[in-house]
């Protein structure tokens, strides 16, 4: 028995989960949020229910990490941190040198730097992350998991932009996708409810939450993916544009006086999608409620989501040249029946047929009837789940 | 019987087709090329393949205009230039003022000039060819026909772009498209060739050229279409970067230190596309006997356009939930047998079956054998002509 930390380590917030492996259990799950700002906070749930929720100040990620290893000791989830045998890290950016998961040493270290300007946002805080955990728990075996290494199976053909092939050679400049370790799971586990190989299934997973791709997954392995360069684009997100046509950039620069790409792109990351096109919120639950109560913005919001997820599908039929199912997984994928409804409703052409009955109960399953032409599944994804499985196999093999 | 002067005027050319109608007879085709440039010059085709050529100083589009019509006159393709009673022109952007053709008057060429802005190259160049057959002309009775007004029957879910809700309302930011002159004429072929009325099909058109677009056309009506708010986004092209991340703009700006958003739009626009991958050429042809060759970056380059064209047909297959016909016009729509073998046989999961002769002849009309699950069509395109249709309408309703 092993007892595994999970870390999603964030600018400014740090999620954990502690789970029990090979028996795959959680023993707990919880957050410290606001690191570096005013009002930082630790909420811990653990046992069957407990929960702890503590105001304090938490000035950087070391002491995030300080605190919430101090925690898992007082709160008797572990009785000694050495308990704690291995810690993953899940990583934004992995580019084209991370494949896979890999156990964390200075080499591993210097590579997820060096690709931070691909992920500037996210790779310095994965590593503030990674550095806190190698001083307080200096035993355990780390493993960085990086959001693209599954993408990596692309083919060039999918993976490559149309720009110079320079900007590749030189600068890396390609589709690297993101969500991978969702996508991964939520394949595998479908192929595991149909009862089939995943390397004998075409699926295509819809990891729809706050930002969303769609992944078109042959055989077992990424064959395409809607996330771009970066997750900027692909479908439309909580706050994300996805797909925009870059003239517009320039054009829209010129007539709001913006004068860096920055302020451009902050705009185009934060301040569009779901809430962009409603004006009213980022969130769909938000947005649903609106658009029964008559807001054409909202409901434009909403029509504009499901389109994209119906716009990649069929993409990814074609490439693939069929589908045998669709898994919905992630925050509105999971939770959203009236969206799934929205999605399926539009690809009845395919011979979709689905039961109204579990897709309202947010079924953990197939919810399409024996009889649709495609399977559609809802599944919960688990990415810490798939980062402690992997750990489970490096240690194996170490 | 009328004769009507068709007109494409770009920033340093022009060109022309001078029809008969009702008869849609073709009296002469040609164009001046390089005006205001060194080398430019005049080429016309007429009679029963009569040439005329000569290298001379062009420095003008009003030089131009003048010469043009001299020699209409003096190769003897018109008496009198009194007998051009009609004249068309191809305008790139029409904004969502234009939904269809209109008899140019001062407010149109007001608003022409307002929508600019969002084709600079075009716009101010189509402006100038108006301009110029007004002076030589004045009683011939002018249209101006647009390349984005097909497409003004889109949805506003499928022509919205997800960012800020102001930049569409404030500064008309949104998809337009373009090619719809194109895609207008050859939806209504297609539904001719299959003999049944438009308005009772979903079709895609597949308009691949230099410049390259798909359009989903339901019921007759441009139900979205792959080009964006400029023509740079959707598929690869010659020389057109197609879609790409926003992000990887400010990142390529960076590294090698381009300062105006202007070149780096230049770089996408004119080294991007099948140039930029194959870094050889532009052509197709080229790439198709390169990659023969065995050249990998041409075989790319192939690889990625075919690829394109099949997820575009795959996404508007799933936004029209279904497709009765799919056409191939324009450059290499119409004259690459292997690119339209390539795109058919990655479509085989649709029950497509083609005539591999009627195929490799480029057979004009219907291309897929009778047992087909889907129709695919082989057509020219012929814009001039759609253009002098709405010139009749036009005349008669006048």
């Amino acid at each position: 028995m092993e007892k595994l930390l999970i870390i999603n380590s964030g600018s400014s917030s740090l999620k954990f989960k502690l789970l029990v492996m090979p028996e795959e259990k959680e023993l707990a799950d919880g957050l410290v949020d606001r690191i570096g700002i005013a009002g930082s906070k630790i909420k811990i749930k653990y046992g069957d229910g407990k929960k702890y929720e503590q105001a304090e100040e938490i000035p950087d990620h070391q002491v995030a990490v300080d605190r919430l290893t101090f925690l898992l000791k007082d709160l008797g989830i572990v009785q000694e941190l050495t308990e704690i045998t291995g810690v993953g890290h899940r990583v934004v950016a992995g580019g084209e040198y991370f494949k896979g998961s890999v156990v964390v040493d200075d080499e591993v270290i210097k590579h997820i730097d060096e690709i931070a300007d691909m992920a500037p946002l996210h790779n310095p805080a994965n590593l503030m992350g990674i550095k806190a955990f190698k001083k307080i728990l200096p035993d355990a075996f780390a493993v960085a998991s990086f959001d693209t290494a599954f993408h990596q199976t692309m083919p060039a053909v999918n993976y490559m932009y149309s720009t110079p092939y320079e900007w590749y050679q030189d600068y890396s400049v390609r589709r690297y996708g993101a969500h991978g370790i969702s996508h991964q799971y939520v394949s595998q586990l479908a192929a595991d409810k149909l009862g089939k190989p995943v390397t004998d299934l075409k699926l295509i997973t819809c990891h729809l939450g706050a930002g969303s791709s769609i992944c078109a997954v042959k055989g077992g392995k990424s064959f395409d993916i809607s996330m771009g360069f970066t997750p900027l684009t692909g479908l439309t997100m909580a706050t994300r544009s996805g797909d925009v046509d870059p003239s517009l950039l320039g054009y829209i620069m010129e007539k709001l006086n913006i004068n860096s790409m920055d302020e451009m792109l902050d705009i185009l990351n934060h301040k569009s999608g779901l809430l962009g096109v409603s004006g009213i919120s980022s969130d769909m639950r938000d947005l649903l409620e609106a658009k029964e109560s008559g807001d054409k913005r909202a409901s434009l919001a909403v029509d504009i989501f499901v389109k994209n997820v119906v716009k990649y599908i069929g993409e990814y039929i074609a490439e693939m040249g069929g589908v045998d199912g669709i898994v919905f997984t992630a925050g509105i994928g999971e939770n959203s029946s009236p969206v799934r409804q929205l999605i399926m409703d539009r690809l009845a052409y395919l011979g979709i047929k689905y039961d109204a009955a579990k897709n309202d109960e947010n079924f953990d399953g197939v919810i399409s009837t024996p009889e649709s032409q495609v399977a559609v599944l809802r599944l919960a994804t688990n990415e810490e789940l798939m980062i402690a499985r992997d750990i489970m196999k490096l240690k194996a093999e170490a």
